[in-house]
């Protein structure tokens, strides 16, 4: 009684602000047992009975790593609302898919932020995952072997709102795969986002021009207005190498460790607050650069004119006439010399030459070579055709609605709603 | 038809050995072509309707990682097997638990090899997602746009034994994260057993001898003969580096990459190929390393003399007997001296002697600070007490008959049984 | 002399190919000996007198690393020779210098081109440092405590071309060094040419088109003929991760292993194998990939017109003029955005608008203002001035110069030597 | 004039305390102006003439690495210095040198410090290497391409102490060579603590028992006395960790990354601090650790008796009666398993056993064998003999002193001094 209403008196003050965690203490929990003593006196002093640093070590990091990977959670589902309303702005406009590079073939910037879309909700799996390796609470454990006392660590898991227990007491102590999971994660994720970040920094070129950035995202320079620096994209992207350190130290401090704790465990802790931090401020800062975005659908398709980017529909529709698959390829092929040498574009072709470079084809076909004409074909499954491109966003909604309701769902763990409702001892005494 | 017999043909020509895939042509998908071409004619020139090599690559990459994943995985099944049948036989074989390689508390070998084989399961939790990431099928996404045809990639991905389809052309060719979920899942699997390989570094030791090393896993020397070089255990220890390396790798190959296909991409296999590879050959080689300790529990007894492991077991002896947590453990502190003064163990400790450091102890304390007592007096969950390590057994068997069963209930692609059966063109046709 | 003889004919017959490394010998030491002995009976018994694997294995690393070094060191050389000749042609083609990818000032392409050369110049020195490190000779410190026979290391040093010989035998054993500084170099320069293969990737890009892809280095397209993929430049880029990959992989492995040899070093060799392989078959392919460039001056012309990138140029002009420098920067950029309203270029800005915005500006100034003019005018220290940028060139030949001199001088050791001229035993007996 | 007095002023009121740098500027760089505006007036708008915030932040960068790095080399004099003290003291001190942690030859412990001396002493080279990289001066490369004022960056770089200026300014603001060379120093530093730091905890362990902590290096406990957990070693090899992940997080940044100045460059700033304060606090706490070690002599002693560690000794010794090397390995072999079934020490072998498995043995041999003896005959360059260890402790101390005589010769930049001279505008103008 004498401790749960000291440590609720101390929770209370420390989040008024009237009480902080000043002094020489080794550590956190020494300075909560000092304060309790100075508090209830003798009864603090029974405060670590069935309990040692290491349990409390890792119980206390669990809990922490689960509440940044909520918070990146809901960065990752705001961002992904964030791609989606654009997504569903731009089913029509039309870009070229690019691969090297190198123009390809047209699809929608719908189809594009998809894509993003897609690995973000790929990430929010991974960030999942490691929120529930973190979910097992570490807490009876003691120094590495449990305690002779009777303690019930099933119940105190369940008050701290862990979803399990340790199953042995030496790993529990020694185990910081959490710690490696949520670094992972975080690391894949900012390799996605520089993914991003890299279209960014090539569309806000002038080379590219797709898209221009808004003052608020851009760092602007007095002596040249013209100036856009993508410095957002450009952090982004420069970013995610500190991520993929940390990870790699995590790697490297745990490697040939024997059982159970050593002290090289305390550098868990720098590393993935970085770690998660990074993954979070990063996040933050992408929803605004995302908004920041003008997209320039002029641009987009002055790019899909001049790159051939219809030439694989040409020879689809050789095929489809009888044409082998290798023969059809080589006489587009041709079409598209023929018409580089007229200097035209593939659907302004004139009839007599694509007659005589592509026998089979349907006089008909030019009106299908445009741009916008064959990405709508693309009607396969995942492909940039408007209707699919609809399921698409009906399918990434629905991904992003499960995220945000699981994040609804999440709650404080009871002890802590005891603590708010002044049930603190009726609860833990349940 | 002619395409399905032709390449059914050649299939079981390959597995007879009768064909071997030799040539100049770019890849492995261009050998194909060229030698159904030779076989069947101008059908064969036909296969590539609808397929890009960028959605070929990625599907026969995500087979190969499933299949490598999936022999890890029994591997891992293997290994779990070989400690828990160690666990059993080892329940009460004594030894001291260690923090900072001190000795700390009293556990048992079974609970030891326990730590180890749950952290084994936490792997196998992680290669299976990994599996799972890996069974999303990108065929049918072509160069990165789908294609005009009408084809049921839903249809291609069951007959290949797919879990699920890509919601994106774009990204179905982009996406890499299978290959660095893979190599991240077998990173911190060799850092699990980098752990456990420094262990049997160390108790092959003279100076701790706590298992003396089998000629089969042992490098001897025809000079000393007395010598036992831990060989096998140093190359697991010594190859964590090289698939931290592969992880790394994947990573900075992939950070900055803008959609959707890029040559950088070739680069996944070799590194993935290289955690796979040295995963499973570590993993292989570590079932007999397991068998090839002979523990040694004389040696681990001894240990627990001199360490006065139970030093913690006095104090909560007299916390229950009402002594604050803090007092009773400055009184433990003094009984250890009294003991290190007199050159006795705690549990030798005079009657008078204990009497003056602890004035609250019981008397007949002294029986129950034995290691032996000590550690099972620990019953609290996942603790060293044999009732308790019996039951964190049969939990870990289950885990194990869980992932066994998982692998038994594995099929190969439907398409390759129809092929086996002499059914292909039914089945595909179905 | 049995010994010496017997050595020497199995050598010539391996050169010969008359002689292979066959047979389930532990390794290539213990097959020397045993084909030795097979020859000249009981002296070759002898052969490991004073020796160890130990030091054997780290004396043939140690020159294997040198070797492929000064290989990689003459492919520098080339590259080096290569980008100073392009420069030399391109003293007045004027691009744009990019800063956040948005154009920055006028620079010359053979400006550019020297950024690249002086890294690469940073990366000889380095790759001359690791080969230095590979340069001690571990002979003679046996198994880890040297020999009580009276052998004479430093004659052995010599006899290998070593410029040093070891000072502590346990070091000597234990010691990677040399190792990860292979690796590093070859990771450090591995980014540097990401950082060239990046622009590569981007000025083959329509987009930019600063550049035309020659058929030998691209990957073209039966289907898209206008298409180039830059796929030499894509793997440069890609293959960077490896490298840094096994860099990460050999630290890892080091990381708190105890003295003297454990077998976790037998993994140095695949790592740095790697590494070495992966920077010289890149830098190989980096010479054709630079002489396929074709560039396209017109292009870069086109991208100065329109970037404003003399607004630096304005405003050093006003400062020039009594303006301060805040002040100056604060009216250029009032005279880009009356350009920007007129759609006219800086050099075009009606004389009048200048003066209004610019009223310190001399009338005279706009025809400074033109980006070739600017160049020029930039005559600072290692700027874009032609008489600088010849300045730099000269600089540039000559230290590309002195490392080709320093490859030139370099000797096989001394005992090969001796071997092919048939004086081994008169040079050993010396 | 007014500049210098200005920031003259401006840097003693710094140093006084009595000025602090505050306020919502961009940077430093952008402080400085806007305070020197404020005391000065219209001349401090002139500051930043010919001047770029590319070139000032990695001409302060360069200085920041330089005066770190120097830091980090004073502490590795010290911990040479320490380490060498413990040499001269232990040229006598007996223990077993370990191969895979078996023992295997008979070293002193001034041998075996030695190879950590020389360890650092290599990391000493890297540094300073490091060290030079950082001299090369950036400034008055401006934004990338210089600039059209006729400054003189020679004089501002040996004003500033810099050994050399850049040869290229576009390369001058993209380049992080310096960077990435000091992070791999204090890495690979951290990796030869980090072997270190792995023997003080091996040797604290019960088990081997070669040294003794002291109260001021081990963290105790007030409930086991006993133990002396070696913390600090434990946290040197945990800190490795980071710092390669500092490393790896610097080449990802750089990878891919175009010329020239990106923001992405902004990330080299956290990793570089972090991986040069690791390498200097760990150091710095390395010296009292070192000093903190009580070795055991008779504990090295004692683990020497039951090793056969001088059964190589017993082999060479018949190899020079004439027996061929592997006859007389086998020959040995035989004696150690003899005296394993005797329980004797290969020393005290009885003649008549040693003249029946070593027929060719000098019957005086015995002698020779003890581990002191053998130590003492291994005479070879490098090893544990004692005239061979006073040697390498002469050609250590001379390179140890040589370091410290460079560290001594460094003196502050010239217009620092000229600053505190009250020289400054004498110095400047000259």
């Amino acid at each position: 009684d004498a401790i749960l209403t000291g440590l609720s008196g101390m929770l209370t003050e420390l989040e008024a602000g009237t009480l902080t965690v000043v002094g020489d203490d080794e550590d956190v929990h020494s300075w909560i047992e000092r304060v309790l003593v100075e508090r209830v006196g003798e009864p603090g002093r029974r405060l670590h009975t069935a309990r040692s640093r290491n349990d409390q070590t890792g119980t206390a990091l669990r809990l922490y790593v689960r509440e940044r990977l909520t918070a990146i959670l809901s960065s990752v589902a705001a961002l992904q609302a964030t791609w989606l309303d654009q997504a569903a702005e731009h089913v029509q406009t039309w870009l070229p898919g690019y691969t090297h590079l190198q123009r390809g073939q047209p699809i929608s910037l719908a189809h594009h932020l998809l894509a993003h879309a897609w690995a973000l909700d790929a990430d929010a799996r991974r960030l999942r995952a490691a929120w529930r390796a973190a979910g097992v609470s570490p807490l009876g454990a003691g120094a590495l072997a449990g305690t002779p006392w009777p303690i019930n660590p099933r119940r105190a898991a369940t008050l701290l709102g862990f979803d399990d227990v340790y199953p042995n007491s030496l790993l529990a102590v020694a185990d910081r795969d959490y710690v490696v999971d949520a670094a992972f994660a975080c690391a894949l994720l900012m390799v996605h986002l520089s993914r991003w970040a890299e279209e960014i920094v090539l569309w806000a070129s002038a080379e590219f021009a797709f898209a221009a950035l808004d003052d608020s995202v851009a760092k602007g320079s007095s002596l040249m207005p013209q100036k856009r620096n993508p410095e957002a994209a450009e952090l982004t992207r420069g970013k995610t190498g500190r991520v993929v350190g940390d990870l790699t130290g995590l790697l490297v401090m745990l490697k040939g460790l024997p059982l159970a704790y050593n002290s090289d465990l305390q550098e868990d802790k720098e590393a993935v607050f970085d770690a998660l931090d990074t993954a979070a401020n990063t996040l933050r800062a992408a929803v605004p650069l995302a908004h920041g975005l003008h997209y320039r659908p002029d641009r987009m398709a002055a790019a899909l004119v001049d790159g051939f980017v219809t030439a694989t529909d040409l020879a689809d529709h050789l095929v489809a006439r009888g044409v082998p698959f290798r023969t059809a390829h080589a006489q587009a092929g041709q079409a598209v010399r023929a018409a580089l040498a007229l200097g035209v574009t593939l659907w302004d072709l004139p009839a007599d030459t694509l007659a005589t470079v592509c026998p089979d084809a349907d006089p008909a076909v030019a009106a299908r070579l445009t741009p916008e004409a064959a990405a709508r074909a693309r009607r396969s499954l995942g492909g940039p055709a408007p209707e699919r491109v609809a399921e698409q966003l009906i399918q990434a909604r629905a991904a992003q609605a499960e995220l945000v309701a699981w994040l609804a769902r999440l709650r404080p763990p009871p002890i802590y709603e005891a603590h708010l409702a002044g049930r603190l001892l009726a609860e833990v005494l349940r």
